[in-house]
């Protein structure tokens, strides 16, 4: 790094700290010259950068000042990734050895998690939790553990009926089955529509849990059309399903893993219409319905008269990180749904079940989230504006209004494999752009988790992915230019 | 029910209670005669009934004793049934539905549940494992969360390690992963072995989830004959290993669901070098493995010497009903099913994971198992003393050495899916022969559980199950005399 990037990075920090705040005059370039030992040419040219990312603004005979709207300059500074273009046949997915590889070496505590699925543990009431653990298990009646099976404990799924009715959906709680997280609730309700060999349409990146439960079943996927900020494109969608014996459809509406878009009111509904007209039920992974930073999604089951949408849902992400608690309110399909979980895995754990239907009922809930989302959106913002600071500005990004995942797409030529093995070497962690599609696409992509409180460690790590970045550029740059010479 | 039947059956029931015990004289003739309002005849016939089925026997010139070895006597009144004759073709399995409307008829708790697959939850010390789980929450790591993924507690598995020590084998706790319920282990171990369409060994009669598990993963199953007492028939397995291209076999060699049969010492050893020679995996459930009256069976991971083994077990049967923690040592198949499990649903919970290890590190769980160990024998003696008692005597039935099931097989034709039916009108249940053959065979049998307390209406229930079965036999009789007459 030269001697005015180093100083250009030293002052924009100081401003995103907050330690100089918008309207605050910045040190002269003779002060900086003076107390740094630098040239007043360094200076300047730091000055010129910080002016041209949007840090600082000069003012006619006065010098320097903090500029009022540095977040929105910066925000400007790095483009939304464009809608993406995935090849829309149909694929047997094999993907599994690449995904597992990634999410193994990702268990180390040491290492930033940018590359984690999870948010931080520390966001969550644990210990209030162990408390209602800890009376629900005293209190238990020991034919609890056979009433409750398989669906489930019947104060929970009310519970979560109640919640729904709160996002704006009826829900039964007969037809809720609580389940071993949602990942369990995903993988029953694919068993429970399809059979090996059919087709489903899913989005284009994908949670990778959903390529691996493709492939795990012997089906075919067709990847749809995805926009970075406004989820699965329906146009797109509606020609597949004319050209395409679709059996069903599994989609992230709310704050999707990886990219963080999300579908407004009107999308839903239009998405409910358009399965309806071709009979596709909606299996939904919407295990972040609760993490909304302004206001809350309405739920697509609001939308849904035909019990075609099986919402999946987890409190693994808002309440209850380890108790493996999940749900699938299934429409229509529950007692399918019930018998593959009878058959599967019997029942979730009792104990937990019982301790958080306790949790929901004395309150507190809500208080809990409102501080989690405080917490995600500020984390968000700190992340983000590390990476506006510090990536090359041909990168694009997406900013999410809720979850604790982002999507970033770098100029190429970069390779996110080789980026996320580099990166462990550094001390922190990415998760790479191709195990989010059936055909390994997004080999310039990274998703980046802000589920974790933001750090100097964290910090540094944004540094050292910029320079990773440059350095596979570079090389290339260098490479390409021996080859040519 | 005649007079003299009645009466013999008072005295028997006083005798199988302990009232009348070996050696003790039963009143004379004359004296029952005067206090019952009946006449000499009718208890001599009731007492020569009673001397045929072996509860009493005379001494010259003294009169009517308890014979010493009433219990041995009744044994042989009911022979133990034949090996099983499958057809040991490989069949596509299609029993689903039967079985989950047998199921899902069992779960009112007002019925005689010797149709459950379940124990009595009082058998368990559930006021012990809230104290564990109380204690071992509120001390939790957040941290666990994440770390614990998705092969399970550490001081679990080494827990769980030392166990499979004590039954002779090694395990390593690398090779554990823990699971939710024994269930999830033997479906995840199934999908690790085999893809759609092949071809999987069982017994026959078989557990039912595990012809759901065949029939859901599109596999094929074929049915060996199976000893009622001695487990797997190892000639016919070897015959279809040399036959057939089996991908793995699915089979319980100790006190087996339903037939309560146990595979020798000997027979374990001869089984892992049999699927050796033809390097066949063995996937075990081995839920009842704990549950033994005398002795500890050994563990057939004793024998194994390759790591082919993949052996399930559980806690829901002899500690923790609903915690749902089982786990599968799954050798060196261990990553591979790691892998389903992180695909499928991710991780069993957490809490429920710390509390039994901690219940186990701090002893009482051999103490807890003794009673339990009692019980269950003291319970299965009231079963077959009452069995004895009322079935006819050409029926058959087994007398396992542990676990809580009996399987009886009963003189044709009776047809165990109406008994079924039946059973549920008069306040009991039975799980009928069919729901455990890939053919729907066994339709005189009957799987019945005595892991609940004996009562009087247990005893009643076994009363109306014979006079179902005599008006079944009767009634077909009378149709067979009016067909031919």
């Amino acid at each position: 790094m030269k001697l005015y990037e180093r100083l250009a990075q030293d002052l924009s920090s100081l401003i995103r700290s907050g330690a100089l705040a918008p309207g605050d005059r910045v040190p002269s370039v003779r002060e900086i010259s003076r107390e740094r030992h630098v040239s007043v040419a360094t200076v300047l040219h730091a000055y010129e950068l910080l002016l041209e990312q949007g840090y600082i603004e000069t003012r006619p005979r006065s010098g320097y000042y903090v500029a009022g709207a540095w977040r929105e300059a910066l925000r400007r500074a790095h483009a939304l990734p464009q809608i993406t273009r995935p090849a829309m046949r149909s694929t047997r997915i094999d993907v599994s050895e690449l995904i597992f590889e990634v999410l193994e070496s990702l268990s180390d505590r040491a290492v930033v998690p940018f590359g984690s699925a999870f948010p931080s543990p520390l966001l969550f009431p644990l210990k209030k939790l162990a408390a209602s653990l800890s009376h629900s298990a005293r209190g238990m009646d020991p034919w609890a553990t056979l009433d409750d099976l398989p669906a489930g404990t019947e104060e929970l799924r009310r519970q979560i009926a109640r919640r729904y009715l709160r996002a704006g959906a009826y829900v039964s709680p007969d037809e809720i089955i609580i389940t071993n997280g949602a990942l369990e609730a995903l993988n029953l309700s694919l068993q429970a529509l399809t059979r090996p060999g059919d087709l489903v349409a899913i989005e284009s990146p994908a949670f990778y849990g959903c390529l691996q439960a493709v492939e795990a079943l012997g089906l075919k996927a067709i990847e749809i059309p995805t926009h970075p900020a406004a989820g699965i494109d329906l146009a797109s969608l509606a020609t597949v399903l004319t050209r395409h014996p679709v059996k069903a459809c599994w989609l992230m509406t709310t704050f999707q893993n990886p990219l963080g878009a999300s579908m407004s009111d009107a999308a839903r509904q239009d998405l409910v219409r358009l399965l309806d007209k071709h009979d596709v039920p909606l299996i939904e992974d919407d295990v972040y319905a609760e993490l909304y930073f302004q206001r809350r999604p309405k739920s697509t089951k609001e939308f849904d008269r035909r019990g075609m949408v099986l919402n999946c849902g987890s409190f693994s992400k808002s309440l209850a990180p380890g108790y493996r608690i999940g749900w699938v309110a299934a429409g229509r399909f529950a007692q399918r749904v019930a018998r593959r979980k009878m058959m599967s895995s019997l029942s979730a754990s009792i104990p937990a079940q019982r301790a958080l239907a306790l949790y929901l009922r004395q309150g507190g809930y809500d208080r809990h989230l409102a501080a989690v989302r405080r917490a995600l959106a500020a984390q968000k913002t700190a992340l983000i504006s590390a990476l506006h600071a510090h990536l090359p500005p041909e990168a694009r990004l997406t900013q999410p209004e809720g979850g604790y995942f982002l999507w970033v797409e770098l100029p190429r030529p970069v390779v996110a494999i080789d980026l996320h093995r580099a990166a462990l070497e550094h001390g922190f962690s990415v998760a790479p752009g191709p195990i989010f599609s059936a055909r390994r696409q997004y080999e310039n992509c990274l998703r980046l988790n802000y589920g974790h409180a933001w750090s100097a460690q964290a910090e540094r790590a944004v540094r050292s992915l910029s320079a990773l970045i440059r350095t596979a550029r570079g090389s290339h740059s260098a490479a390409a230019s021996s080859t040519s010479g």
